[in-house]
């Protein structure tokens, strides 16, 4: 019997490698009750996300937690949305080509049941967010309690200090939907942002790889074959035999804060220019002459250090688990 | 007789107390030639800023230096320009109100001095740039040959990973013309960067102030009868008893640049929205997917690191000299 009930976790996905790896180890984590998914566009198009986000939950024979879709483009409506097939691959999964899930999304639309749960457990839920904050933002539009009604937002996003990922500028995530990122970070809710300037300090070498390919772990085979892809992008964009953990160390910052140090501040997104997708943490103590954007704003917390070593050790031992 | 010739340097400025540092240390040091000074805005109105420069020239028994007055206003013109009057006090010089000069600017307008000089002296030409990028960006509209002529420009602007002082995205010298600042930095000519990141490490702290105050320097009582306006501003806005010697900080750069390291990149300035001036240095070796808005642009050198003692130490020094 577990001396503290398990968090209840909602994971905002668009899996995705590095998702499936941050949902598979949420389902290892007796830490974490996972009750539901809601799907975003990113890593891959909004339906593809929900079929595997099903596709994920069956593999996981946890076919009891809804998958419900969310937005198919950004707040505003872009024309076109950026997707990252040539991270993930054109299946989002590292061209590994999954099964069609034998089940289906839920009818409710991700920012409504986003709703439906802060209200039905106020102050209890954990929204895990792991792509563009689209629908997150469309229930804080939505609702305006959702914001003091959620019990913590853990997204994984921005580049706080370092160069972007996208560019030299912009984030993935934030830069999928600046406005979205903008309305969220500023909402009042209690946040906690994880940027790459964090996660890029986090990782598996190839060593860890092979040790995953030859365990006989419950995932460990499946996310071997679908990490090779993944580990191929990294070797072409980064020139490094090694894989960055985004979406499992986000995930593991839901579970065991205590792994990292955080800073409180305003964070705002630019929305314009060059820029555009750049998020701005506001961290010094100087009082500036005129007005700024920063001012009377909600503060949240961005994620300053992380024990990697143990983050990406925790994440290992789960996924290799049985 | 030295062994090397001192280098020709042209200061670009705005006193300014900070300025007016820096141009006395110019003035006390054998290893610069300061072969004029041009004026901008930014601390005082440009005509203020050309009397200030006249004004310290005569101070230093300098009235041989040509003064060259600048652009009134950024590059395209903004209605009204933002005077740091509340930093360097009404007269530039911590309201201290010195008799107005003696001498008059020469009739040259300053982009056409720049270009005149380093076409005189290709390739030896220093400029120390520690106000808006104004004249320097008109120099390159107005002479696509400028940035190849012109030795080198050492420039105080830009917060690199750290929070600016206008506002959580900017500093004050590119706020003021993040147009010319972006065409500055990538005109193509060989460029050093000193950001706020580097000289908020190089300060005086109050008894610094009040050696000068005591010594029987040339020029310590002027300096610091005009550094209390100063100071003041620093304690209430930074809640310290020191002052940030930003300007003379790049002086040095000038003179000495092994009391720093640098990295070489990219650096665009985002024009719009709420990080309108922010500097953005791309520092990274991953290969981005798409092609950004830092590809195929000259590289220029941003100071990393800075021996802050050493370099705080010899401004010291030589503002006490006799």
């Amino acid at each position: 019997m577990a001396l503290v009930s398990p968090k209840k976790v909602i994971i905002d996905t668009d899996p995705g490698i590095d998702d499936a790896m941050a949902i598979l180890f949420a389902f290892q984590s007796p830490e974490l009750d996972v009750i539901g998914l809601t799907t975003t566009y990113g890593n891959v198009k909004t339906t593809m996300a929900t079929n595997n986000a099903l596709h994920l939950c069956e593999l996981a024979g946890r076919e009891d937690v809804p998958v419900s879709q969310g937005l198919l483009t950004s707040l505003r409506g872009a024309a076109k949305e950026r997707i990252a097939d040539f991270v993930h691959g054109s299946d989002g999964l590292g061209n590994t080509y999954p099964p069609p899930p034998k089940t289906k999304a839920i009818d409710t639309f991700a920012p409504d049941f986003l709703i439906e749960k802060v209200n039905q457990y106020p102050g209890e839920v954990t929204i895990v967010a792991l792509g563009p904050l689209t629908n997150l933002a469309k229930a804080v539009e939505l609702d305006p309690t959702f914001a003091k009604k959620v019990g913590q937002i853990v997204i994984l996003g921005g580049a706080f200090a370092v160069n972007g990922n996208v560019n030299p500028a912009a984030e993935a995530n934030v830069f999928g939907d600046p406005e979205a990122a903008d309305i969220v970070f500023i909402c009042g809710a209690n946040i906690l942002v994880i940027g790459i300037d964090i996660t890029h300090q986090v990782y598996w070498t190839g060593k860890d790889l092979e040790d995953l390919g030859r365990a006989n772990g419950r995932f460990s085979k499946y996310l071997y074959d679908a990490s090779k892809f993944y580990a191929d992008y990294h070797r072409s964009s980064y020139d490094i035999n090694a894989i960055y953990l985004h979406d499992p160390t986000t995930m593991v910052a839901a579970l065991d804060p205590s792994l990292f140090t955080t800073a409180e501040g305003v964070v705002r997104v630019q929305q314009e220019g060059i820029c555009r997708g750049l998020t701005l943490f506001n961290n010094t103590k100087k009082k500036f002459h005129e007005v700024t954007e920063w001012c009377n704003k909600p503060k949240i917390k961005v994620a300053i250090t992380v024990d990697a070593d143990r983050v990406s050790s925790l994440i290992k031992e789960r996924l290799i688990a049985p």
